[in-house]
């Protein structure tokens, strides 16, 4: 991103980095006690009895972002998954999804995560997936990520090129998306050596984490996303749409770990757009 | 179980819940500096320079679980996934998968366990599900579960029954098994509210916490399926084959939150037997 000075390039992520770390803090201790009914009292239940936990700590954990941000970057615009769009007048906006994958969430799997990302128009320049059941945290800036969890804290490089036949790709639901977009991804998975399902956005932690060498979705908005391509591209993955343009507005996802198997899975998807 | 006598109950499943949680520990400590390819030193190469982390850690953690035994039940049998069968005198076997899930293990995914049972001919007194690398541990027997994780360490109950129409189904793979396997799957998949896949046996400890209501599986072998049953069977829920028949020596199974639940879903399995 090219719309700061160089100069102050450091010290601006540096401070972002700062932030982006109180704001996900804030969101784990406000969504941890509803994670698997661990608080059942009455005040969090709803004027008519039923109690939705996930929607209680998705609200809970953006306002307390929310709250992180008025008092460290109140100049910054906010678009996030719960309560919209707030204008800022400092050219970066934090785009957030308190809970990303509520689905996992209610299901009691830790697979959901807190995303957080920050940028301009032109994308992401920080991306950050937090899951604070597992206590693990993946963040990512200006071509360096970092993961801390339950092993300590390391940085993390995406995997180098292997052939699709040697690969791993995850997606969070068989069905993909519509009926062209599960073509598409089979036609993917068809060449690959395993294929995953149900991890929600832990999938593209562990593709920044090297683990695995493809996530593709599709129907993504820009708040599940975001987070994602700032990690990943700190990593050296690859994240665009199917066709290989820039997709932090949301829509169909290729994360790759590589140029290589990027440019690979593009050619098959190719013949589904 | 009748074949020790009563008064002996509490201080053998003391005993042997003291066993297994060593056991355990024991396990974790030989896992986990393979998972994610945290150790990849040239003392864990093959001969033929290809590392494979799964496959060493397996045998390193059925190796020390063995120990453990060796010297705190050395009367007992073993049936490890890894190392076939040790005869003993004691009427009572030990079954152990050291890492249940190694396609999601190696995928960095934290949904493999290790997998400790045992009990008789008749099925197991004791389960135990391990996942090492949250740092949580689910323990059930004698009509008693309870789960040790980051959040600390309460008793288990499955849940309530409810309708097929509310309920949460896991299986590992689409495909589950064969292709009538999979019809009777996706005949109870399209009953209930909400289809999650991708957990390994990390599903059924989230049945046993109340979290889900059914786990479907197929092709299971008796070290895969042991301790979920003893884990769920004392948490309050059942575990059988489609047809309702003991499945401890493994085949197709359904784990179920309740008996209500269960019988509603072996009615509709009974299409497709």
């Amino acid at each position: 991103m090219s719309f700061w000075h160089p100069v102050g390039m450091n010290a601006l992520i540096s401070d972002l980095t700062k932030v982006a770390h109180a704001m996900a803090d804030a969101a784990g201790a406000a969504i941890l006690p509803h994670f698997r009914g661990n608080d059942l009292n009455a005040e969090n239940k709803a004027s008519d009895g039923y109690y939705d936990p996930v929607t209680i700590a998705d609200r809970a954990a953006e306002k307390a972002m929310r709250a992180v941000l008025a008092d460290m970057r109140p100049d910054d615009a906010i678009l996030g998954e719960e309560y919209g769009a707030q204008l800022g007048s400092s050219g970066l906006t934090w785009v957030l999804d308190p809970i990303d994958g509520t689905r996992g969430f209610v299901a009691g799997t830790p697979t959901w995560g807190v995303l957080i990302a920050v940028g301009g128009d032109q994308g992401p320049v920080l991306g950050m997936i937090d899951q604070p059941y597992i206590q693990e945290r993946f963040w990512g800036a200006d071509s360096y990520a970092v993961m801390r969890g339950p092993l300590g804290e390391h940085p993390l490089a995406t995997r180098s090129p292997r052939p699709l036949a040697d690969a791993t790709l995850f997606t969070t639901f068989p069905e993909v998306g519509t009926q062209s977009e599960r073509a598409g991804f089979e036609a993917v998975a068809g060449h690959v050596k395993l294929v995953r399902y149900g991890m929600d956005c832990y999938a593209y932690a562990l593709l920044a984490a090297g683990q695995i060498d493809l996530v593709i979705e599709a129907g993504l908005n820009s708040y599940d996303i975001q987070a994602p391509i700032g990690l990943i591209e700190a990593a050296g993955g690859v994240v665009t749409d199917w066709s290989g343009r820039p997709v932090h507005d949301g829509g169909r996802v290729v994360a790759a770990a590589n140029a290589d198997i990027h440019r690979a899975t593009l050619d098959i998807l190719a013949g589904h757009l």
